[in-house]
Protein backbone atom coordinates (compact mmCIF):
# COMPACT_ATOMS: atom_id res chain seq x y z
CA UNK A 1 0.00 0.00 0.00
CA UNK A 2 1.66 3.41 -0.78
CA UNK A 3 0.14 7.32 0.10
CA UNK A 4 0.91 10.14 -2.10
CA UNK A 5 1.43 13.38 -1.00
CA UNK A 6 0.33 16.33 -3.86
CA UNK A 7 2.65 19.91 -3.31
CA UNK A 8 1.75 22.33 -5.59
CA UNK A 9 4.32 25.27 -5.86
CA UNK A 10 2.97 28.31 -8.06
CA UNK A 11 4.62 31.70 -9.48
CA UNK A 12 3.75 34.55 -6.71
CA UNK A 13 1.39 36.63 -8.57
CA UNK A 14 2.94 39.83 -8.76
CA UNK A 15 6.03 37.72 -10.28
CA UNK A 16 6.15 37.80 -14.27
CA UNK A 17 5.20 34.15 -15.54
CA UNK A 18 6.80 34.42 -18.94
CA UNK A 19 5.67 30.32 -19.39
CA UNK A 20 2.39 31.07 -18.44
CA UNK A 21 2.33 34.25 -20.88
CA UNK A 22 3.82 31.68 -23.83
CA UNK A 23 1.11 29.27 -23.20
CA UNK A 24 -1.53 32.17 -23.40
CA UNK A 25 -0.30 33.01 -26.55
CA UNK A 26 -0.78 29.54 -28.49
CA UNK A 27 -3.90 28.64 -26.91
CA UNK A 28 -6.39 29.98 -29.80
CA UNK A 29 -3.92 27.78 -32.31
CA UNK A 30 -5.89 25.19 -30.61
CA UNK A 31 -9.21 26.64 -30.47
CA UNK A 32 -8.63 27.44 -27.00
CA UNK A 33 -10.03 31.12 -26.13
CA UNK A 34 -12.00 31.07 -22.81
CA UNK A 35 -9.16 32.12 -20.68
CA UNK A 36 -8.32 35.29 -19.50
CA UNK A 37 -4.84 34.13 -18.18
CA UNK A 38 -2.81 31.38 -17.71
CA UNK A 39 -0.11 30.98 -14.92
CA UNK A 40 2.28 27.16 -15.24
CA UNK A 41 3.83 25.89 -11.60
CA UNK A 42 5.39 22.98 -10.52
CA UNK A 43 3.61 19.58 -9.05
CA UNK A 44 5.27 17.04 -7.37
CA UNK A 45 4.11 13.49 -6.22
CA UNK A 46 5.67 12.48 -2.37
CA UNK A 47 5.37 8.58 -2.30
CA UNK A 48 5.01 7.21 1.14
CA UNK A 49 5.00 3.32 2.41
CA UNK A 50 1.70 2.86 3.90
CA UNK A 51 -0.84 5.79 4.68
CA UNK A 52 -0.07 9.11 4.85
CA UNK A 53 0.38 10.46 8.11
CA UNK A 54 0.66 14.33 10.08
CA UNK A 55 4.66 13.38 10.43
CA UNK A 56 4.52 12.75 6.39
CA UNK A 57 2.51 15.93 5.54
CA UNK A 58 4.71 17.80 7.91
CA UNK A 59 8.22 16.60 5.80
CA UNK A 60 6.31 17.35 2.52
CA UNK A 61 5.72 21.13 3.63
CA UNK A 62 9.27 21.16 5.32
CA UNK A 63 10.55 20.18 1.97
CA UNK A 64 7.92 22.01 0.06
CA UNK A 65 9.21 25.08 1.95
CA UNK A 66 12.98 24.48 1.97
CA UNK A 67 13.70 22.74 -1.43
CA UNK A 68 10.60 22.85 -3.64
CA UNK A 69 9.96 26.31 -4.08
CA UNK A 70 11.82 29.66 -4.40
CA UNK A 71 10.53 31.80 -1.75
CA UNK A 72 11.31 34.64 -3.95
CA UNK A 73 9.31 34.01 -7.01
CA UNK A 74 7.23 30.86 -5.88
CA UNK A 75 4.57 30.35 -3.16
CA UNK A 76 3.69 26.70 -2.10
CA UNK A 77 -0.25 26.33 -2.96
CA UNK A 78 -0.99 22.97 -2.01
CA UNK A 79 0.52 20.52 0.18
CA UNK A 80 -2.46 17.37 0.44
CA UNK A 81 -2.42 13.93 0.74
CA UNK A 82 -3.83 12.41 -2.58
CA UNK A 83 -7.34 11.21 -2.41
CA UNK A 84 -6.05 7.30 -3.39
CA UNK A 85 -2.86 6.62 -5.37
CA UNK A 86 -4.21 8.10 -8.33
CA UNK B 1 -15.17 37.50 -10.34
CA UNK B 2 -13.10 35.12 -11.49
CA UNK B 3 -12.88 31.51 -11.99
CA UNK B 4 -10.03 29.12 -11.91
CA UNK B 5 -9.73 25.79 -13.49
CA UNK B 6 -6.33 23.69 -12.26
CA UNK B 7 -4.76 21.47 -14.69
CA UNK B 8 -2.00 18.75 -13.52
CA UNK B 9 0.17 16.99 -15.92
CA UNK B 10 3.01 14.54 -14.60
CA UNK B 11 5.15 12.47 -16.31
CA UNK B 12 3.84 9.21 -16.84
CA UNK B 13 4.72 6.36 -14.69
CA UNK B 14 6.79 3.81 -17.08
CA UNK B 15 9.38 7.62 -18.03
CA UNK B 16 12.08 7.87 -16.28
CA UNK B 17 11.82 11.35 -14.81
CA UNK B 18 15.29 13.07 -14.31
CA UNK B 19 13.76 16.09 -12.29
CA UNK B 20 12.14 13.43 -9.72
CA UNK B 21 15.16 11.86 -9.31
CA UNK B 22 17.22 14.51 -8.40
CA UNK B 23 14.78 15.94 -5.72
CA UNK B 24 14.58 12.91 -4.29
CA UNK B 25 18.36 12.60 -4.28
CA UNK B 26 18.63 16.14 -2.38
CA UNK B 27 15.71 15.56 0.44
CA UNK B 28 17.91 14.30 2.98
CA UNK B 29 19.94 17.37 3.17
CA UNK B 30 16.89 19.00 4.36
CA UNK B 31 16.63 16.44 7.20
CA UNK B 32 13.53 14.74 5.02
CA UNK B 33 13.36 10.79 4.34
CA UNK B 34 9.52 9.51 4.70
CA UNK B 35 9.38 9.77 0.96
CA UNK B 36 10.00 6.32 -0.92
CA UNK B 37 9.73 8.55 -4.76
CA UNK B 38 9.09 11.95 -6.41
CA UNK B 39 7.60 12.71 -9.05
CA UNK B 40 8.14 16.48 -10.64
CA UNK B 41 5.18 17.41 -13.26
CA UNK B 42 3.74 20.83 -14.55
CA UNK B 43 0.18 22.40 -13.15
CA UNK B 44 -1.63 25.14 -14.51
CA UNK B 45 -3.72 28.13 -13.63
CA UNK B 46 -6.13 28.81 -16.08
CA UNK B 47 -8.48 31.67 -14.84
CA UNK B 48 -11.97 32.82 -16.76
CA UNK B 49 -14.22 35.94 -16.26
CA UNK B 50 -17.21 34.23 -14.30
CA UNK B 51 -17.49 31.29 -12.62
CA UNK B 52 -16.19 27.66 -14.36
CA UNK B 53 -18.59 26.54 -16.46
CA UNK B 54 -18.55 22.95 -18.45
CA UNK B 55 -17.88 24.65 -21.99
CA UNK B 56 -14.81 26.02 -19.93
CA UNK B 57 -13.59 22.81 -18.44
CA UNK B 58 -14.12 21.16 -21.95
CA UNK B 59 -12.05 23.87 -23.39
CA UNK B 60 -9.31 23.58 -20.60
CA UNK B 61 -9.44 19.66 -21.31
CA UNK B 62 -9.06 19.73 -25.21
CA UNK B 63 -5.77 22.66 -24.32
CA UNK B 64 -4.22 19.80 -21.71
CA UNK B 65 -4.47 17.10 -24.43
CA UNK B 66 -3.18 18.84 -27.19
CA UNK B 67 -0.71 21.47 -25.67
CA UNK B 68 -0.29 21.17 -21.81
CA UNK B 69 1.04 17.91 -21.87
CA UNK B 70 3.56 16.02 -24.82
CA UNK B 71 0.87 12.71 -24.99
CA UNK B 72 4.56 10.74 -25.49
CA UNK B 73 5.72 11.06 -21.85
CA UNK B 74 3.15 12.86 -19.99
CA UNK B 75 -0.28 12.29 -18.57
CA UNK B 76 -3.20 15.06 -18.00
CA UNK B 77 -4.02 13.89 -14.35
CA UNK B 78 -6.67 16.73 -13.05
CA UNK B 79 -8.26 19.64 -14.62
CA UNK B 80 -10.72 20.66 -11.95
CA UNK B 81 -12.39 23.92 -11.14
CA UNK B 82 -10.66 25.51 -8.11
CA UNK B 83 -13.43 26.03 -5.18
CA UNK B 84 -12.63 29.54 -5.25
CA UNK B 85 -10.08 31.74 -6.87
CA UNK B 86 -7.58 30.89 -4.56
Amino acid sequence: MMGRIIVEVMPKPEILDPQGKAVMGVLPRVGVTAFTSVRQGKCFYLDVEGTVTEEHLAQARHAAEELLANPNIESVVRVEAAEENK
